[in-house]
């Protein structure tokens, strides 16, 4: 929703405000600064991972997401069928980060005359994979030429009960800081899948090397959006008061909830939950493996926060980790090492990543 | 919805299919032939100008629209305000299609970095204006890099009273099929935009001539989406049987509309209606008046059947014209001329529309 993931440098003619000045977040404020809200069933429009319209006891969800080649998927290492399903899983990704439940989708795509059928056919595969997986209709979609290569525009419906749906701006100051699964081997597998393309772009007759890194691999190119999580609140009886979905990195999604909930954040660096394999290619890539976790994107998982009193409740379930908590926003946003120094939290990009 | 306007040739590859070999319809047909639903509220998927959702006493529908620059817009000619307008009001339309009111969109772009904030700026105030105009909430989107190029992705949410939503399936022999407002001049419009551009091409201080081609411009430019239709139906009481929006031309929603419903047609070439200039301008461009209508498309009016026992009531509503009626489907689908000769409906692209 609204979020640009990369940041190509445009080129500034005079006078002119170039995209890449603004910044990605920047930009979204200036465009839809004017925008104005009509219907009274709109409870939430820009500005979460999905909007949220009333629809008596229950609300709707809906959420938009592109994937363009060249600056999401690289279709050298990226198979279609991967592609389809990972398309759909980004946009599902967005509903289970809201608290809810995936219904109907929409896909289109424009594609050059370079495609084949046979290729759109992987393609779909993919796509209904997934919707068969997520128990998601595919109701509709566009399709068109594109003058060169693919571009795939996903849209997603959901619901959840009223008192279920869970925003960016919920957290309170005392609130704990948790996060499913693990992370940073997506971005990883990512690094793993460039290097082999390096290699068979100097030498075409060389194999890739893959083997050794099937989860990383995985993670990047069949990622799986955690609808799960759900039906877990409901079995402990854990209200989250935030949410959101890690696609662009911990750091920058920690950075949304603060600034939507008016809080500051103290994160745990020892506490990140990441796969031992992970933590030693990260170094292997000269990334400090944290970075890869803070900064990678792309995993999917579900950041959210819980009331201290739910801490009982939470602290002992397999696959969520308490990474920290909410804090008064004077306190700032800060990340603890391991040996008590405190950093502030920074969405830096990808080039901030290297070990310095 | 999965509508694919242009044509493009693929370049087929030894034992591929090329999609320009399937056609726009055949690749919808081929790709989505394993989609299934799960969900019992998802009333119409595919196949209609929006998905249809059962929401209680109503209905949600859901649609979702591309456009590509240099398939879709040519921004020669195409200034970025009316683009935004455009890109609402194609997915307005869809919702007044289905005979509902138009709610929340979402806007997303992939843009590459020759596009400066200010070119930004334009391209949203006409998505503003459209929203304005048509009281939609613009709740979210996604923006995005791009190689080369913009694209635009727009999706849509309306809803209707369940007995209100009007589907491609509805007509029956004998209904009478109507259309609203003139048709063919957005397509004389680009005619005439692109002769300007070409004269431009050879000599750029060339000034264009577009004085005296006011409507016929701002049609192709600057549509509107017939939603005030719907206030018509329920303040005369007609309950129209099927419903479709003119976007590919009135020769391809006929087919549409008499697929979809099982019937055959027959259409008055005489009771096409055309604005007098734009029927002057097409014999200028060396095009059959009524071919423009048929085959140009992009006049966005609403095409639709209504019960014959609805003829009185219809009759003399100025701004509707009825052009024919529905048919039992041995009896083909055919367009009567002026002077009694039957000939078959086709849906030809733009390539057979020249005097011959």
């Amino acid at each position: 929703m609204y979020e640009k993931k990369d940041k190509k440098t445009a080129e500034a003619k005079t006078g002119l405000t170039s995209l890449a000045e603004l910044g990605e977040f920047g930009l979204i404020d200036r465009l839809t600064k004017n925008v104005k809200y009509y219907h009274p069933e709109t409870l939430k429009g820009i500005g979460d991972d999905a909007a949220v319209m009333d629809a008596g006891d229950k609300v709707i969800l809906f959420s938009t997401d592109l994937l363009v080649e060249g600056i999401h998927f690289d279709l050298t290492y990226m198979p279609l069928k991967h592609l389809g399903y990972k398309a759909a899983v980004v946009n599902i990704s967005d509903i289970a980060a809201m608290n809810g439940i995936p219904k109907q989708m929409t896909f289109s795509l424009a594609v050059s005359s370079r495609f084949s059928a046979e290729a759109l056919d992987e393609l779909y595969t993919g796509v209904i994979m997934a919707c068969e997986k997520y128990k998601v209709d595919l109701v509709g979609g566009d399709t068109s030429s594109n003058i060169k290569g693919l571009m795939i525009s996903v849209s997603i419906l959901g619901e959840a009960k009223k008192e279920e749906v869970c925003y960016r701006s919920g957290a309170r100051s005392g609130d704990l800081l948790c996060v499913t699964g693990d992370l940073g081997s997506a971005y990883i597998g990512l690094l793993v899948l460039e290097r082999e393309k390096s290699v068979f772009q100097v030498d075409p007759n060389m194999q890739p090397e893959l083997t050794g890194f099937d989860y990383q691999i995985g993670r990047q190119l069949r990622p799986e959006a955690r609808t799960d999580i759900r039906n877990l609140f409901i079995g402990t009886g854990i209200s989250p008061t935030s949410m959101i979905d890690i696609s662009d990195g911990l750091a920058s999604e920690i950075l949304h909830i603060c600034k939507q909930s008016g809080v500051g954040c103290k994160l745990f660096e020892g506490k990140i939950p990441m796969d031992e394999h992970t933590r030693e290619l990260a170094k292997e890539y000269k990334i400090i493996p944290s970075v890869a976790a803070l900064s990678g994107g792309e995993d999917y998982e579900l950041l959210f926060t819980v009331k201290q009193e739910d801490y009982e409740k939470i602290k002992d379930i397999a696959g969520i980790s308490i990474i920290g908590h909410m804090t008064a926003p004077s306190e700032g946003k800060v990340m603890i090492t391991p040996d008590g120094k405190s950093i502030p939290i920074t969405a830096q990009g990808w080039d901030g990543m290297r070990i310095r």
